[in-house]
């Protein structure tokens, strides 16, 4: 199924190299595919078996105290597809092996603190898949378009988070950084059908129009946190989202690879199976009233 | 579809009402239903929907306001099916919404706790649907059986939950406590296809082998907790669980009617929502670079 949909390595084909450049990224580009939407949907569909065992690896093999785990990242402007990233994609994890964290606008104790404060403790334990929906990259976006920082501080996080995250791969911890990238005429659209129906009201925030009239400034800022920030370990990957079935596929997939790339095995048994098989069996003989 | 395959309410079946009597549940029975396990196995697709809607619904509302949430109790034996409940039922809700919490073996510090002291901080917040897999039910069950608790204090507890939940009624919480049950023989074949599959003997503890030889005394102890802690506004159902078919459905209907009895409603906009459709087309003259 995937051989066929994909005819290229969408993680190769997406992932930020140097020299990047955001603008010469089209958001109805369909990198790797020429499936189109059914055949999205179709491969959204038959690809959750893959990545539910993957998980479930992982997690079994973080029983036996393997360190291993994974950090996908996601970034965006308002209404690029982040919700449906985690209702289409994530949303085929186990629960158990998945933790999910949005981070919102922070509070007042959060602000009292170091921008890192109240992301290190969402860092996900082994075996398990973490998804930052919104991330400390909101403190040299937002931060940095609206000047809620200095430019000195702003520019001392850039190297905070590149340390940080030398840290989280050093412990184990596959980072995936990926930003859905829509344009803002598509944007527009999304957000012209919130407001065109009741049931999407409570998704729509006037402060996304706010924002809107800042995109160049957005762009420029995400250029330069994906540059500053892309390193081996902790790569970027930036997918063109205007067409949500290619985004979905594509997210999907990148997970896919990065947990190959970690290549999570069942563990031994840590006790004496066929002991285990005559204690079991010495049961069946038990009368119960 | 659903009331095709229901030919009762299946909420009202498995409610556990006074004179409630354990050993008179057969754990192969398939209250409310004739289907079999292709027709159960296709009422769980077709009911996702039915409850995501709710979900979102519940979500949406609590956004303006709305007090509301569920919390589900899941207990049973090992085995039993709790893995399958979280990965059939619940992984069918939008990951955002729902809050797992599975609760192991006290730690340490837990235990220098009164028992309630790790369970309060994970309930769900308004909106959320929080599931507990095992809960403060452990501390009435093992804790009886094992005697890991005096006579006296365990007798405390049974007190001690009815008014913990009373409090949780009050805040808004819809308080749904779930037992698989299960039997023995079915039990023991379980726990034998785990060691016959290298791939499951991470599910496996010997554990499960030494609690097994106490069924009787766990029966016991899952008889006078459902009896003590059983009330109107929290009530217990007594899912039979030895097929897994419809230990899924049943739970997905009760967790779908507990939503239902909520209620929940879209919120009405708290913007303008023609001027902010004028905002938004007002940005559609922005000439960006």
């Amino acid at each position: 199924m995937t051989e066929r949909f994909w005819n290229a390595s969408v993680t190769d084909l997406l992932r930020v190299r140097d020299g990047f450049d955001l603008r010469a990224v089209d958001p109805s580009s369909t990198p790797g595919t020429t499936a189109g939407k059914k055949g999205g949907q179709a491969e959204l569909a038959a690809s959750a078996q893959e990545l539910r065992e993957l998980q479930e690896r992982l997690f079994a093999q973080s029983r036996a105290g393997e360190p291993e785990r994974v950090l996908v990242v996601l970034q965006a402007m308002d209404a690029a597809g982040k919700g449906g990233i985690v209702n289409h994609v994530f949303a085929q994890l186990e629960p158990h092996g998945l933790q999910l964290t949005a981070f919102k606008s922070p509070t007042e104790e959060e602000r009292s603190h170091d921008f890192l404060w109240r992301i290190a403790p969402r860092v996900p334990g082994p075996g398990v898949i973490g998804l930052f929906d919104r991330s400390h990259y909101e403190d040299v976006l937002i931060q940095r378009v609206r000047e809620f920082a200095t430019a000195d501080e702003i520019e001392r996080r850039y190297g905070a988070i590149t340390e940080f995250e030398r840290g989280l791969v050093a412990d184990g911890v596959r980072v995936v950084k990926i930003m859905l990238h829509v344009s803002p005429e598509e944007q527009a659209e999304r957000l012209s059908d919130r407001l065109a129906d009741p049931a999407k009201h409570w998704k729509y925030n006037p402060g996304d129009v706010d924002e809107r009239q800042l995109w160049p400034a957005y762009m420029s800022a995400f250029q330069i946190a994906i540059e500053r920030t892309n390193t081996p370990d902790a790569p970027w990957f930036v997918v063109p989202a205007n067409s949500k079935w290619y985004a979905r596929v594509a997210v999907q997939r990148i997970v896919i690879e990065a947990l190959q790339g970690i290549d999570p095995q069942w563990p031994a048994a840590d006790f004496d199976v066929a002991a285990e098989q005559s204690r079991l069996a010495a049961t069946l003989e038990l009368r119960w009233p």
